[in-house]
């Protein structure tokens, strides 16, 4: 019997837990012996004095056991994913996943719905009609086995734990502590079976974590705990100071990660697909190099074998496919409207954090977890940041289900972009490489 | 509508609070709109960050404002309390608010239960057959005003938030927050409507609070808090490094107390009550100096006028007054068993922390909130410090309800004697007074 009160104030003290306490608070607040206020008293304690690594690792692997950990067995090819941060514009997932799953890997990837100012992988493919997001763990097994990859949404069965403690740490601000956060993610990808691990962390205003030291901090600490876990880990740190691409929004994004599986569409998206995608064949170790990684991918794109894979994966979940042939076919909003510049320059910097928030009010994403989405709501940015504007020309989109609610979100966006008269720098789309 | 999470975050991220933000997160407590699981956050964040003065006041006001606040206005005399933070054999309560009373002060007292390791007044007199500790508002009024002073218990009524907080703090580590201490200490006392307050902070091993600096500390904020909510407040610092008198245990205790009223007893406890006295006499400006305040309590000692006071007031609470007059009618326990001394030597040191816990084990505490405890049993001490001892002979006697019971303390309260060479120095009683 551990007591509860004891590990807080050890933890509140600046003692290190043992494996041991850790696991039985995490059991304890399954089956009842440790309240959710005891939790989240030792939540904030931890968000002030944080944890060790061996801590970390003790509280994914309590959040792992705690429900049902996928083996999948009758899965050849290695098995790796790419999780996110989070970010705005952020539709990666979409064309990655059936890119490295044409170029060798497997892609067992469990993905999760819109959060705040940032979208969701799994609203997105619900704009794809018919896509069914809920599979048994069986016949996720079978689709990873026989497509090479598939999306799906969290499900009941897997480390329930961590849904527990994360829907109190939203409510009790205790979100932004990094080895929650990295216990949180590890517990629900190591669920899924995998081999390999290539992380996303976004940084800059867009990101959670905008501040660089904090996002390297976050990457440093998922690597080491990662690996310590078992789970071959590497993460790129990348420029979320601007959204990604030019679209914002579910349907939007889809089209947008299909265009980069035609192979074309924006170059930063491509781009990024691109870094992430030779990342995850490296650590699968299906390709000898680099440089071979990123031919292998570029071919896959080139040769439409990458948009074969992600057909296949739409019809096999149900979803139509003839969305994917002709995008023009994804939900449309009822209404749009223009914005536009009201000075003439460049476009220096577009606010990620506040498109975001406007996507959201303009039905994109959710004030609360049981709110439905606007699959067609969005924004297109249609100056992107480098370009140069004359006064009157547009800058951007709104799509919503109504006129009247487009236009409540005209003046926020146009605030958003940022006029100068100079072009502005390139930035570098991956800041860090952390292994 | 306030967002709790908000004000967590501020307070997490070490900004002030409003007292409108404070106020809210406390009704919002009461009303369901804030949950448990949030106020202990927010409590493990204060403890981290602290309080202002200013959010204090806010916290104990809406503490305050949660229940009923007594206004006593038929009492005439100046109405002043003593608060102690409790301590190992601290019966100076029972002795000094009649004492006080008797030299002109009214004392609505709103005791507690023994807690942890130290005792409670309730329980002190709750060893006088028939004494009731629960008084309608309207009652203890009554009582207050003929009699000059009433014991009471808390009530359901006063500071219902405090209850609440204070629960949620018990069992997630949130205890030892300096402003949080102040607010529940100040709300309660404040809801008796009183006109001034003397504080006994303890220090010492004993103590809530051992370290020196955090008595002081605690002791200070309590004056400033105190004072800025409208209530002339004083503390004194207090020694608690060894129990305080020759008695643990009610019934013990409330003899020694009736002692000190008969003009006998121990010099520490006859000491600090007077001490306290004139403190209270001082605040309740009742007394133009310290020396004639002093001068004062003991004449209501020596003739007889305080006991007479507690005498009246155990008559009122329905107490039979023969225990009073022939304490050997108090509870006793069944059985006793003397600790004798393993080497001789001077009593340097006795381990109040140890005894404390010991006469728990014994029956006068409780294990838990709902525990009866036994009146009878306790600990007396036959060596107290300073004294010699020759191997063999008796350090203390301890009283339980059967031999068996008693015996299983033997071995801890003769190792909280500590022996040695030389008679220790004296250590001061009052170790700070703060105003």
């Amino acid at each position: 019997m551990i007591r509860p009160v004891e590990i807080i104030q050890k933890k509140r003290d600046g003692a290190e837990l043992s494996p041991d306490e850790i696991a039985g608070l995490v059991s304890g607040l399954l089956d009842g012996t440790v309240t959710d206020y005891q939790m989240s008293a030792f939540l904030m304690a931890t968000f002030f004095r944080g944890m060790t690594d061996r801590e970390t690792v003790a509280l994914l692997t309590a959040m792992l056991q705690s429900g049902k950990v996928l083996k999948l067995g009758s899965v050849r090819a290695p098995k790796i994913d790419k999780h996110s941060t989070g970010g705005v514009g952020d539709k990666i997932s979409l064309c990655l996943a059936p890119l490295v799953a044409a170029a060798g890997l497997a892609v067992p990837m469990i993905s999760g719905r819109g959060l705040g100012h940032t979208g969701g992988t799994l609203d997105k493919l619900e704009a794809i009609p018919g896509y069914r997001v809920g599979l048994s763990p069986a016949r996720f097994e079978r689709v990873v086995r026989e497509v090479g990859v598939s999306l799906i949404g969290q499900t009941r069965e897997l480390a329930p734990a961590d849904r527990r403690i994360y829907a109190l740490r939203d409510v009790t601000g205790t979100v932004e502590s990094i080895p929650l956060i990295v216990a949180s993610i590890l517990s629900k990808k190591l669920s899924a079976g995998l081999d390999g691990l290539v992380l996303d962390v976004k940084v800059g205003r867009g990101a959670f974590m905008p501040e660089p030291k904090r996002a390297r901090r976050l990457a440093r600490a998922l690597v080491r705990v990662g690996n310590a876990a078992g789970l071959k880990t590497v993460a790129l740190v990348t420029d979320m100071s601007t959204p990604l691409g030019l679209t914002i929004g579910n349907a939007l994004e889809t089209r947008e990660a299909i265009e980069i599986l035609n192979d074309r569409g924006p170059a930063d998206v491509r781009e990024l697909t691109l870094e992430l995608g030779t990342e995850m064949l490296l650590v699968g170790g299906v390709e000898p190099s680099r440089g071979a990684a990123r031919k292998a991918l570029e071919r896959a794109l080139a040769d439409g074998s990458a948009l074969e894979r992600f057909s296949r994966m739409v019809r096999t979940h149900g979803g139509d496919v003839r969305a994917i042939e002709r995008p023009e076919r994804l939900p449309r909003a009822r209404s749009s409207v223009v914005v536009t510049a009201r000075r003439s320059g460049y476009v220096t910097a577009i606010d990620p954090l506040a498109l975001g928030w406007s996507s959201v009010a303009l039905g994109a994403g959710r004030a609360r977890a049981e709110d439905p989405v606007d699959p067609g709501a969005g924004i297109e940015i249609l100056a992107p940041r480098g370009s140069r504007v004359t006064r009157g020309e547009p800058l951007a989109r709104l799509h919503a289900n109504s006129k009247a609610r487009a236009e409540t979100e005209l003046e926020r966006v146009a605030k958003a972009f940022e006029l100068g008269a100079r072009a502005p720098r390139r930035t570098p789309l991956v800041v860090a490489r952390v292994r």
